[in-house]
């Protein structure tokens, strides 16, 4: 196998055989392939694209990289929700103790900041102590035990993957469609689901701002878990603006624990229950998605969601006092408001503006070896079609340093613009699809 | 500077500043931004390009990376001249001797093999105690005293070049016109040129197979050569089929020296004095190119240009020997005839199919890290439009195994394709491209 050659014929439009993408993938892993020419293979990727079978073959030489967690034994549904990414996207928080509360098992395995999204990991470490780096054993003890475990991929789970994944947020190749299809079903596959809801991001924040792209992406995931016998299904919902108010690590972790105490901003909580719905269906504890709408107010109202969040914050080493006092989480030393220059209509708040925002900060990667810091971010309280009048306070920043605030300042000065038009954002939940169908839903 | 969202920027067919390139460039070569980044950023320039503005920032970034020859001090003039790459090209191996030993100086700074072509260092490394790694001011003084240096770019000279040459070879991002010229351009105006001549390839073998591709290089680095002071005039050449007989390193130093003995296959001859001719009337040593052939032909008969060719492999550690003497560079141990498995006419003989057969015999690199063997190759007598007949020896394969033998013989079988229509190749020298005008030559 001769790499670049390889390369030169995906570049030129060619196809590779699912045998040459399997060596490609294994031997990368491996450390036989090095990173540059994959970079490069899958900046061709970008141009040119991978069909069914090279996509399919990916993902199973992804999943083959590494072992897969054994719940073969749990009694009870084991479902996970992914979503495609997004800025203040923290549903997941909310979604692993609040379903696995209620009676299913939830294996989830997040990732880090990829592009200008954020990631679960890099939220869950913001809890002083919190192990995301669980090994498979621990992770199904866990599981068996509480009902949960939020893990990072470490080298056991698909290190293909994670290390394909890596690469691809440092190099600019993340918004590919098969590619993201491939990266989140192995993963997804290796942590031996009952049934799979996807949150696939639209709009101007997402990976893939076209509508088209994203049922393409919906479609794919869905064919590739029913190849290894995995119902998947999907909703479309915004990201058009940031989900929530709070955009950073840590300060995202403070708001996933007030909707669990069931207070939050009213669109965070429409997207995460309109999945967890989904989810205890799927897991066939709720019959409708109106029976389980009111298990999940009341896993709230009783406080047993909460609970659920100790439970796993404690057993993967973190301080779970956070849970009942968040103000115990990182903070940044300084902050600020921000207000309206002008009177008007909120027009737009970018969600990719405001993401590499947080990167600017220091609150994610410029590169795969970079640290963050949990603390930094923005609070947005505007979304746009709302009415402002000048002065009036529409975000707080959290920076490390004076400078940093002014930094702040300037990135929220392009990403919410004011006008005078009234605006339409996108549906929080707009789509459903199944292997059967595509149905709007708003 | 987020190199993620400059390539992401570039990837979406947007420009980059002339200040961000120069930055890219220096950070890279001072190893402040990995290899895959940059990878990665070459194969969106190769799907999105350069505009003028963006070529010149990065030719210049990359010869500002670097020290320069100072040969201002030289009273004769300073011309040197560059491939774009091909398979079976050995005029710089004759033509720097060559010129050189009739008054001009030639400070020849020369690459390794790229993709499927072959590379000048790689060939004089073949002698043995060649040395091509010389210091500025080794090659200054060598100049100074017999007009003539063959080196290799070290850490001194274009550095920045020199990484992100090696980095293209190996990442499949070598075919595009402006990192092209901009990295020939980097290399020849650090020479402290009064001329050059480009010998730019045309046809399947070369980088850039479309004749608009190659004209529009042509003009670039013209281009690139006044805004800094250094003439330019270019030739295009047939590169639609191997230029002689040999291919593979050793092999072509044989046919290199052949010529210079009064020998050696017409074809190669007449491109090589073509480009020669050029030489020396853009150095002035000759006021017509007839006149210029005739000096050249003296310089072969006389013996003087093959005894420059002793002086330069003596002065650079070489085994001056092998000049006299040509068995003593490398011998594959295994030999064996190609044969003509019918009766007709030769089609083609594809020079990337025998440029990638001498990288599988270990004659050419699979990747950055990589070591040659100097032995192995092809020398290859079937020519487009000849008539053959069954049985009759088209080629001879030296290979290090048996084994190889066997893969060289698949390589030709490819490579070399007998038909029954007569063919017409391209004209070996076609045009002629100057600061003012394209001239076709045949």
């Amino acid at each position: 196998m001769i790499v670049p050659r390889l390369i030169e014929r995906k570049r030129d439009g060619g196809r590779l055989e699912p045998e040459e993408i399997r060596e490609l993938v294994l031997a990368y892993t491996e450390g036989r392939i090095p990173d540059y020419q994959v970079a490069a293979l899958l900046m061709a990727v970008y141009f040119r694209g991978l069909d069914r079978s090279e996509m399919k073959a990916m993902m199973e030489a992804m999943l083959e990289s590494g072992k897969r967690l054994d719940l073969s034994r749990l009694p009870m549904a084991r479902i996970d929700k992914h979503s495609t990414g997004g800025v203040g996207d923290k549903t997941s928080l909310i979604l692993a103790p609040l379903v696995a509360s209620l009676g299913i098992a939830v294996p989830m395995m997040s990732g880090r900041g990829l592009g200008h999204t954020g990631g679960t990991l890099d939220k869950l470490e913001s809890i002083p102590g919190f192990r995301t780096a669980l090994t498979l054993s621990e992770a199904e003890k866990q599981i068996a035990r509480i009902g949960c475990a939020m893990l990072s991929q470490t080298d056991e789970i698909v290190p293909a993957d994670r290390k394909i994944y890596a690469l691809r947020d440092a190099s600019a190749t993340v918004e590919v469609v098969p590619l993201i299809a491939a990266s989140i079903m192995s993963k997804k596959l290796a942590e031996g689901l009952t049934g799979l809801v996807l949150d696939i991001k639209r709009g101007s924040g997402s990976f893939l701002p076209k509508l088209e792209d994203e049922l393409e992406l919906a479609k794919a995931m869905i064919e590739l878990g029913a190849a290894h016998g995995c119902p998947v299904i999907a909703l479309l919902t915004a990201m058009d603006r940031p989900l929530g108010q709070a955009c950073g690590n840590a300060l995202e972790v403070v708001e996933a624990i007030d909707v669990l105490k069931g207070g939050g901003p009213p669109d965070l909580i429409e997207v995460t229950m309109a999945l967890g719905a989904r989810m205890l269906v799927l897991g066939t504890v709720a019959t409708s998605l109106e029976g389980a709408h009111t298990l999940m107010r009341d896993a709230i109202a009783s406080g047993k969601a909460l609970l659920k969040l100790e439970e796993i914050v404690a057993a993967q080493g973190g301080d779970r006092s956070v849970v009942r006092n968040p103000a115990r989480l990182p903070q940044a030393p300084h902050q600020a408001s921000f207000t309206a220059a002008r009177a008007g209509v909120i027009q737009s708040v970018d969600p990719r503006a405001i993401g590499y925002g947080i990167i600017q900060l220091g609150g994610g990667r410029r590169n795969m070896e970079e640290r963050i810091d949990p603390s930094v971010g923005f609070v947005i309280s505007a979304k746009p079609g709302i009415h402002v009048v000048k002065g009036q306070t529409l975000a707080t920043i959290h920076a490390r340093t004076e400078g940093d605030l002014a930094v702040g300042r300037s990135v929220l000065e392009k990403a919410i613009v004011i006008g005078d038009n009234e605006v339409a954002a996108l549906p929080l939940v707009s789509h459903l699809v199944t292997a059967q169908s595509v149905k709007e839903l708003a």
